[in-house]
């Protein structure tokens, strides 16, 4: 009854023989092997059009090298609330921008309201030194508290993006629990929707150490080569990357195990659902399920095997909580199984 | 018959098969798992003392995030003219450090000379604000170019450092290639000598992707543990390279590849001493190998189906070379056979 | 009628004839002369024991290094919302820290809550790498609308700094507004309320150019040093801004000119709280007031010739406004006279 | 008899009566004044086109933010081995950039040899993203060992530079005392040799503190003026500097301040070619004159009142000298008078 975090678990049975079937033999090194050409160009079919792959070793360096990539002297990028790059990542965005400045935008469950990005986008005049200036808008999709934004709600954000002029990117630590969540395909919940840069992560999702960056707009790579290799993010053996891409992305394992872990959230819910002392405490729509107990209830259900966190309560979040009861996040993988959920009901 | 480079190799089967091994089941993320712990202790262990280990992505990172963390408004770090870290990092100690510059140091074949380094700081007064100040020195052990500092030398240069009151860093890349060179333990190569942060590299010595920074002053953790997560270098899986460790220090595993690589060197070196329009360049002492040859002999072997670069002379480097001749570069690693060695020699 | 910015003013006669007195002759470069040694035991004298001083050419760089001298890898610096650091400073303290932090932290009318401050410090718990970590605390003394922090409030904020074992900096680009405005020392509204870092402004108060920084711990100053010069701070001659100082400090002029704006503004305040369509958005303190009215009134009184500028509603103001109502600055100086703000009354 | 450096000298007379001048009245801030606005159009009348113009407090900061101009991830800039930013600003241009490098180059007296130069760019190549790639070239003029780059070697630099498309910056902190020795126009010293950046200094020869960065492409202003402000360079009462660059300016004071320096120079080097115990180290182009002599020399004329200091000998300067010999620099300035030399004279 792991519910800590969806990178508790290790790397799937399939990413696991992808890495040992390509440990035999020499490749070339920095990304130039055979394996990489091939998987970059699977990156490319999955996105229906040519994109710019490069593989880096964290989420974090994902999120911050794709802001590095729109820098600008004064410049602000504006994420939500509680958006992964500015609460969890110790400063990494502003660090390798060189003091790029992030600009925390309010909105319900983790999406940013389009009216409030806009306003805040609008303290930023575009010329006016003092203040500094825009240089991009990012989404997490899906968001840090398990909710998923429509395609509608990415298009609003989009155009504020647009109307700006401003780069947008989409922080896809778990994109395949948003993708499968909407039924949409890649392209249609990215550059369809406007966006420019996406962080893509397989690492929660089954793989090892498995993230990249994907430029929809590959004249960027040029200039990407240089921030991707000073940023120290450039693999000797990238191949061990590509090894676990080429697995993860095939025959649609990765959309799989993002259905599987999203299908055991929703029986996770279910079970909280019908749980005596406690209720969820919103819809889920991906991998995360977060539900409000009693602190006394929450030891002793950890007491008994599970594994799970409190969660500080977003902001907006007004549902009436008695004074001893706090809000706890549980975080399905492809790794959770039924019994475990069922045992975890049962304890319930 | 493939010498282009230690980091054309895959991961060595133990190592491949340690990944697969801890595949499955769940554990702490970000290095605070029950194998991460282990591996840490087996760090310490190996050095004889405790040390505090930090994994990173890259040897870059461990390179520049050792700087980082002896980090001074100002600071100049020297190294070798020819060191890894100045020639092909694509400046990331600077850009990690935010400005401190690399003052390049000349000496024979890869190696610092004492007294070049020692007059080189003494250029930096220490309280000179203009020019700015010392605050590192860095020595490369293997060097680039296949030599090794001998305990000696490794004491002639700590003796400069601490004389002038200089942290003092080895960039090992290639360290165990270096220690089974000089028949050395661990300790006696590094603190025994002075080193404070090592640059410990697993990747080109049978690992997909392990590399770490180990500082011998497990003091300095408190504050790395910030340097190392703001630099995008905290795993969330740390297991992945966790169990890449745990097979290499094995049973001594790192050293018998690394035997291996330096033992295929010498044999390859043997091959070209005999090669009638070869010679060596130099005498290898790790796992690199230079020859001295004419662009056509060079493109008839290549033809022939051998992989391998040319290199630039390293500076002071002036034996006689006809006109038309280079210097070449060959790497041998753990995955290199006698057999193409020898094919290689019959090709000669 | 300008009543603009404190920063339209000119240099008062008695530094323009300090600077006009040392121009002759030959002085020792970069802060080693004389003068410049005699102004900063000076400073040392007003503020009552041994201080560092540095000076810079801008507010902006005195506040950006003043962050530098304290400055952690994941380090966050705790601001008002409305704090010139974090709002019209371009990201100078981002950048100049190579990516730090500033966390806004809401209070009435332009002062920190030490309430929210302590709150808002204890989100990045202290070893807790993945948010980052505390690393100073900045109050802004006058603040950016005109209000003064009591000697009781700079307690009370010092008192959270203390707690938290976190360095201490005050703004004071209108440092002697505030001084005059409390009747307090120098030593009083600074180190014996616990600021470390004080920048320190002249300019604002009738100097062309002069602005310091002050440490209280003058074993600051040896790492202040390069700091200092690596930003590009160190003025070759530095004579120029010590001949400011001298006239700026002698005799009292400071505190003469501060009293003078203060008193503009008090009488500027009156005849705000006496004219028609006009009242006060809230009680000044210093050399700012701000007046609620229409902008038909506004524009009305622009085009007579006074000049002045609408400004933003502080956070958390909420004093009921009309809706074609908005809140405008006037600030007074050294050179605002009893006549312009006389002739303002009468167009009221 | 101060021939310490020209940074020892006050304001002239007449940059200190403008500034006097100026004192009085009102105007807009952060150089939006009318003075401003017609002191940046006086720099294009001279330079003969139109031009953008930034002031900064010092030469370091004219150097650093003409390159942070131009930077690029992983990016290497290429000045004299003795450049003043390489030596004397403590890295500040590889902290503004963020770490970007600069890589010395060699040549006779100050120089660089274009040949040299090209050979050192071209170990950068393009698109090689181990290295890093150049990003741009910088001559000092006049150089630190008071030569002056002719038209000619200009061009030869510009046609370096050209030829791998990179931006071209002129370091003219002692720009008027060049352009007086090559009897040259602003323009033809500058964009009519492919400049694109010139720090112009005003500071050594008769400013207070007068320096700009000048852009010959104004395209380049609206960028810069967001890197300016964050770097905290954007004067408030930017009329102070204003004021002295117009005394600067007008009627050719500038040139004729530096004309005098430079008779002052050659006058000197006339004595000490006369000398019985001294020599020129090398014939003098600007307003530094270095000379020959044995310590025991040198005291005596500095315990005669002589102000002067040694100086390293430049990389590839070979005459012969004694062992007890060493360089000496002397700097004339607008301040010195004949009757100084003829006493120094006097003495030798």
């Amino acid at each position: 009854m792991i519910f800590a975090s969806d990178n508790w678990a290790g790397a799937h049975p399939a990413i696991a023989a992808g890495l040992a079937r390509h440990a035999a033999g020499h490749a070339r090194a920095y990304g130039n092997g055979d394996l990489d050409r091939s998987v970059k160009d699977t990156f490319s079919a999955i996105f229906e059009r040519e994109v710019a792959v490069f593989f880096v070793s964290t989420g974090t360096a994902a999120n911050a090298l794709s802001l590095v990539a729109v820098n600008k002297p004064g410049g602000v990028a504006f994420c939500h609330r509680e958006a992964h790059m500015t609460e969890d990542e110790a400063g990494a965005p502003e660090y390798f921008t060189g003091g790029a400045r992030l600009c925390r935008v309010d909105g319900p469950l983790g999406r940013m309201s389009p009216a409030e990005l806009d306003r805040a986008v609008q303290r930023y005049p575009a010329e006016f030194v003092h203040s500094g200036r825009p240089m991009a808008i990012s989404v997490t999709q899906a968001t840090e508290v398990g909710t998923v934004y429509s395609l509608d709600e990415l298009d609003a954000v989009a155009s504020v993006a647009r109307r700006h002029g401003l780069p947008f990117h989409m922080d896809g630590a778990r994109f395949a629990n948003a993708l499968v969540s909407l039924e949409a395909t890649p392209a249609e919940m990215t550059w369809k929707r406007g966006v420019d840069m996406l962080s893509f992560g397989g690492t929660k999702n089954g793989c090892w150490c498995a993230e990249a960056v994907v430029l929809f707009d590959p004249a960027m790579a040029a200039e990407f080569a240089f921030i991707h290799k000073r940023a120290a993010q450039l693999f000797s053996k990238a191949r061990f990357v590509s090894a676990q891409f080429e697995a993860y992305l095939q025959d649609g394992l990765w959309l799989e195990t993002a259905r599987h872990a999203n299908a055991m959230a929703s029986r996770l819910a279910d079970a909280l659902r019908a749980g005596a002392s406690v209720r969820l405490a919103w819809e889920p729509q991906a991998n995360e399920v977060f539900a409000i107990m009693g602190q006394d209830v929450a030891e002793r259900l950890q007491r008994r095997g599970a594994v799970f966190y409190p969660w500080h309560a977003p902001a907006g979040f007004d549902a009436p909580m008695a004074p001893d009861e706090s809000i706890y996040r549980f975080v399905t993988s492809f790794a959770t199984t039924p019994e475990e959920v069922d045992a975890f009901r049962a304890l319930l």
